[in-house]
């Protein structure tokens, strides 16, 4: 089996703890039941030239597996997925599919949440955050609305839960300092459903473990 | 051949021609030497139900073949990708590169990108939208600067182009408004050398050519 290595943060403040991405990638890794090794790495490394080449934006998380380096946690989370049933249906239309929902979750969903997290997290004080607050919250709400929508009664975006389950909590994970998923009975229980999976109790362990003894 | 069917608009604005991501899609088919039918739609068939089956949030594009329907850019890009050389090396590390850099485009460039290009395009005339210009500014700048230093000497982003090139230069196109790929002459050459390819051309031809009769 190759050894696998996910790249992480050592500390982070509160707000971002249970957030960070490197979430995802140790999510798919349990849910396909595969080990790895942390690396840490601290702000230092993580402007240095050196992680540059692993990591060409500096961010977290990366992996490496026999040689191979990864980033970005859609791409991670995807090239586990490829490699495990219990991420993606082995039908090929069932995984194109779950390609759609995974994109959707990074490219239609997060840009608009993650744009009210810096609102509110990053720039809360500054007059332009408080003028453009409103607007941004009516564009999650409405990509919210429509996902919900599209979900109605099912339990997951497709017939079963795949890596865009995964994907799409830890988006909706982001907005946790807001009520606009509880506001959404059927969103909220969609995502209760899916950090209800062991896979995902014990990614979010192994993800919060660094901060409680760098805390 | 399975017959393959492209959802765009019939009718956008000027300052959107050129830029919606049905031009990812028709670029992939180009490149990959498929043909396809477009399927062209008004505001009225993108805000019905019929059409939030097809894509969830009623946006464009939307992909079938032979009864399968996918949707959000990034994935149809990879769909197509990964069934044709032209878009996609056959060693599994190569694809698994390409991946990590089409996901870079989409979810680390593309979400600065297009967060300065609406403060630009729809809300300049709005006070937040002066305030938080610069910052916004900024952190494009901090992204192209990165990607930059990656490429360095490089013509692409991994050894040869692929659907990742595909992908980043549909998304440096949407600061066309701006200077910031100008700025940085190794990643306008970039651009121009993506945008060179033939493929690129006709796809072009192909998005442009709806304006033109219903402009």
């Amino acid at each position: 089996m190759a050894k696998i290595t996910v790249y992480a943060f050592g500390w982070v403040p509160p707000f971002a703890r249970g957030l960070v991405r490197d979430l995802r990638v140790r999510w798919a890794l349990a849910e396909a039941g595969l080990p790895y090794e942390e690396r840490l790495i601290g702000a230092e490394e993580q402007a240095s030239e050196g992680y540059r080449r692993i990591q060409p934006f500096g961010q977290v998380p990366a992996y490496e597996e026999d040689g191979l380096v990864l980033f970005e946690s859609g791409a991670i989370v995807l090239h586990i997925a490829e490699r495990s049933e219990a991420l993606m249906p082995s039908d090929p239309g069932a995984r194109a599919r779950a390609k759609s929902w995974m994109f959707a979750a990074l490219n239609t969903l997060e840009p608009h949440v993650q744009n009210l997290a810096g609102i509110d997290l990053f720039h809360s004080k500054e007059e332009w955050a408080k003028l453009r607050r409103p607007s941004a919250v009516e564009a999650v709400r409405a990509r919210l609305t429509k996902l919900s929508g599209w979900l109605g009664g099912r339990d997951y975006l497709e017939d079963r839960f795949t890596a865009a389950d995964l994907l799409m909590t830890t988006v909706l994970r982001i907005l946790r300092h807001t009520e606009l998923v509880a506001e959404v009975p059927a969103l909220e229980a969609y995502r209760l459903r899916c950090e209800a999976r062991p896979a995902f109790e014990k990614a979010l362990a192994e993800h919060m473990a660094p901060f409680g003894a760098n805390g």
